[in-house]
């Protein structure tokens, strides 16, 4: 039904729940199974606003992306153990939903998973949810959980 | 990995594209799938701002409730033609998204497949489209197709 699955990976619970699925999916379909963790990449004009100023800006990079790569290696670990197969872990900063899609366009994925909680933000709770603007900008079917 | 699959179907071509998705689920799956065709009542009020008067009423409802069955019937032989085995169809009267997630709640679906184009309106265009609402409404993963 589906040859390579994504789902978007961002360590919270309704994440897990996501990838838990999208798991089951892809060895229901003998698919591929890609975890993707957004991150965001330090910004300074946002770092101008706040009132705590990181003594190293420059580091901080690399510390989401540390982290960032840390989260889809434990994702990766528990599609594993949810019993999928052929999984790959990748990582990528950017605005999230625009990120997922256009990921999934580049690496031709065939269905997104997407957990509809978790994602979330203040921002993203005033504009929709990472989840309602992927099922809007995405072309491929995405399976909401 | 699902047991019951409901697919609203209204005979569009969107409709059509998430009924031969879900009917491949339901063969995946071994999954019961249940075809959900749903209509609006005649509205004597809605009636009463027509420029155009029908002469009897009281048979609008059945015509629509008739063509209703008719498109689930439809969508019941499309879906065993792209191989589910267990399949039955129903029609429901009421406006669409809240019946629908109504009829999974009532009958344990517990995943449904929804066209992400063809049940709109422009009430749906205006307030967020049918898809839009089922996922927002609905507690069960729901496949945007």
């Amino acid at each position: 039904m589906f040859n390579r699955i994504l789902v978007p990976f961002d360590g919270s619970v309704g994440g897990e729940a996501a990838l838990e699925k999208a798991a089951e999916l892809a060895q229901l379909c003998g698919a591929e199974l890609n975890i993707l963790t957004v991150y965001r990449h330090h910004s300074m004009l946002e770092a101008s606003f706040s009132m705590v100023r990181p003594s190293d800006p420059g580091n901080l990079d690399d510390v989401m992306q540390d982290h960032a790569r840390e989260v889809a290696e434990h994702g990766k670990k528990r599609a594993a153990e949810a019993g999928a197969g052929n999984v790959r872990a990748f990582i990528k900063a950017g605005q999230p939903a625009r990120t997922i899609v256009g990921f999934a366009d580049e690496h031709g994925n065939d269905c997104i998973v997407i957990g509809s909680r978790g994602l979330g933000s203040v921002e993203g709770y005033l504009l929709g949810s990472v989840s309602h603007k992927v099922t809007a900008l995405a072309e491929m079917p995405v399976l909401v959980i």
